[in-house]
């Protein structure tokens, strides 16, 4: 009889969750609602819907249901690629010297390389059942744009992807995965859309923003029969479908008897983190257990430790319906030098509303040292992670080195998001000493800041 | 109680394999003896030993030990990424509507990207047991690579990687991913040897080829203190690490009660299809079961199925010992158009023999043919396949259309060696529409069978 808990922990495929958990639902304070930007007005979902799939505003708007059903065919798909390995990164450990127990949840074993995959099957499932062709959306990175491509081959829908132009061009094969998949993937800004040709026309020689790709997609969803347009993060639907991150971690830990003091996800427009966080989220809102939460940003893109909390927009165009969140202004554009995600001015409304009330706190880390750690856990523990994903590592190891330091056996959980195949043009940066630190001035913050709506 | 069999079978820890298995030990006629080159007399351990590691020499030379220990550290490593998922294919025989039951092994699931890390963490153990200071290594595709640079990094050994030089400039992502994990990466043929100088001398345009890549790292090796030689494939140690493939295969499919009537893998050197056959081999050689077993090679470059059972040269440069196998001549070189690796004139010792006495069957397949069944599995199975790896989807794929001609349900196995994150050149070139197809002509080949030794 051996007590030693293994290397990696599988739940059985009966084990898997069969629900999505809604944090909102616990939540006292709820997040603002989602305003129009003509009216000012909360988004009715009528309004929602001419944007977004009926079944997704409805989840949108969801804030009383705990629990949501998986659909069956979604359970089906997630059994493809799912559950994913909870990791106890012995190696890690050993490494460290550190009496810390450290694991990690590993959402890298698919083909679009990490978590986004959990939101895409349920968007396009939704999708498909309402009768559309097709559905739009931008990528930026690539890994959202890579995962809705597999979404929609496997429900056989049209799949029109946006991608950030410079992105376009600097991952040639990221664009070749997608159209293996059989989407539909053009250079944002383009000349497809108005608001693309509106900004060719003032800035010709743009390398694009996620902001304005979110533009372009949802002109395009709203001006084509039968297209609706989707999004990979910021939204509390995306929150909802991610859950099955934390709900498989939880359900894997509870299995063994574990539990963690302190769990670490990286923060882009929180659809990791949110997910990771959820069921443990809800513990500490009933007041059931107490966790430490921490959220790890880019230094070069810091929305919650240096951002505003007000309403905003969430694209460039302004198309969108504006959210109360965390926010560097929509004008924000992170400096060149920032490799890998994590570059949204935003954050989800959820997640900066547990932030403004102290229920979960925030790192920013600069990205040499961000590449740093993942090189480090790379070699012990064999998997090359993804930039984004190396924020929660960069973190989680600090925290096991202050254990060191204390004598403290912390047990610390955190959200390896994805696999950094695509990314080894930084990883060049890297080996060879090119890669540089940004950090925006108080200065150009304000700017950014000026951008905000006026909003009493 | 459901009889469903799991999309996916993960073993647990404890029921993982503790030994390999040496498949010689059950041939009544053994594998032809490696010859030195200047004797043409059998190889004694002593001559081996200036090349390879003193156990990894032991275990080449071993014929007769059914089962060899795994050493405690290899089998924590192994721990660290395997067991690998045993996949049953529902999507797949879904959408070929195939009375077929299709099994496949997945060995992708680990940042070398294929099943070569198995034998790479070993070879690295033996060679940090002896004390040795690094290793030198060639790679073609990358992969071979990728996993010996994982390797040597987790035991702290220097490691020097030939790259074929074509593959060095058309992969520089899995370059980079080497030098992330430490490795000293050259592009071959180089000026770093006498070998690398004298084919640069008379061919100053080359692109280098896996022969020369192998003739240059064996230089390397013997020619610096504390160093040795390792290989990714076609030995018979590589096919007794890759048994782990098969073992954990055929402990899954126990365990389930699942007989599988036919078992395919692609075959370069065979390191993959060594290893995956090895143990069901070794019940149908006892006369225990009986299997069809299909080897799957590309068109391009046919050695089992056209090529003839010879001794050769293993390597361009000729400086390694002689193999008995099926071969193309060590002159042959693969047309450009062709992508991937299984790129190799020759073939396992073992496969060759195994082959030879009819006990395994062999196929070639057209590479736009293997592209097209690559696509077709990555939108429903949702995993983007190696170029290598498809070859033995395509035959699969074919055997269970087959069945689905006949109404018979037999259950297919095959090895899914790894994922196609840096074939996207490749895919690219499918997805336009610009691959062709190569098939060398009889003249072609006898041109390159004349480059043969003679041997009585």
């Amino acid at each position: 009889m051996s007590e030693k808990i293994p290397y990696k922990i599988y739940l059985e495929e009966h084990e898997m969750p069969k629900q999505w958990y809604n944090v909102r639902a616990d939540m006292k304070k709820k997040p603002a609602p989602l305003l129009n930007p003509a009216t000012l007005r909360p988004c009715t979902a009528e309004e929602l819907g001419n944007v977004f799939c009926d079944e997704l505003v409805k989840q949108e708007l969801n804030e009383t249901d705990r629990y949501i059903d998986i659909p069956e065919e979604i359970q089906e798909f997630y059994k493809m690629y799912r559950p994913s390995p909870l990791v106890r990164a012995y190696c890690l450990e050993k490494k460290l010297d550190t009496p810390a127990k450290i694991y990690y949840k590993f959402e890298g074993n698919n083909t679009s390389g990490s978590h986004k995959l959990n939101s895409a099957i349920a968007q396009a499932y939704y999708a498909k059942q309402q009768g559309l062709k097709g559905v739009t959306t931008e990528t930026g990175a690539g890994q959202w744009g890579t995962a809705l491509s597999m979404a929609c081959s496997y429900f056989d829908l049209d799949c029109q992807v946006y991608m950030v132009k410079c992105s376009y061009e600097q991952k040639p094969f990221r664009r070749e995965v997608m159209r293996t998949y059989g989407a539909n993937v053009t250079p944002s800004p383009s000349n497809t859309t108005e608001v693309g040709r509106k900004i060719l026309a003032e800035f010709p020689d743009t390398n694009g923003s996620l902001g304005c790709a979110i533009s372009e997609a949802v002109e395009k969803a709203t001006t084509q029969d039968g297209y609706r347009y989707v999004l990979g993060s910021v939204l509390s639907q995306v929150l909802l479908h991610q859950s099955v991150i934390g709900m498989e971690s939880k359900i894997a830990m509870d299995k063994y008897g574990i539990t963690p003091d302190i769990i670490i996800g990286c923060a882009g427009g929180g659809s990791n983190l949110g997910g990771l966080i959820s069921p443990f989220m809800g513990e500490k809102l009933r007041g059931e257990k107490d966790y430490r939460f921490i959220a790890v940003e880019p230094a070069s893109c810091p929305s919650l430790t240096r951002g505003v909390y007000a309403y905003d927009f969430c694209d460039t165009g302004k198309v969108c319906p504006l959210q109360k969140m965390y926010t560097l202004g929509s004008g924000f554009m992170p400096s060149a030098n920032h490799a890998g995600g994590l570059r949204y001015h935003g954050m989800s409304a959820v997640l900066s509303e547990l932030y403004d009330q102290g229920l979960m706190e925030a790192v920013s880390v600069e990205q040499t040292s961000v590449f740093e750690s993942a090189q480090q856990f790379a070699r012990v523990e064999g998997i090359l992670p993804a930039p984004e994903s190396s924020h929660a590592i960069k973190c989680a190891i600090d925290e096991a080195i202050k254990c060191k330091e204390t004598g403290e056996e912390k047990t610390i959980l955190f959200g390896l998001t994805g696999t950094g195949y695509f990314d080894m043009y930084a990883y060049g940066a890297y080996n060879d000493g090119r890669m540089s630190d940004y950090i925006p001035t108080d200065e150009e913050l304000q700017k950014s800041f000026d951008t905000l709506p006026k909003i009493d």
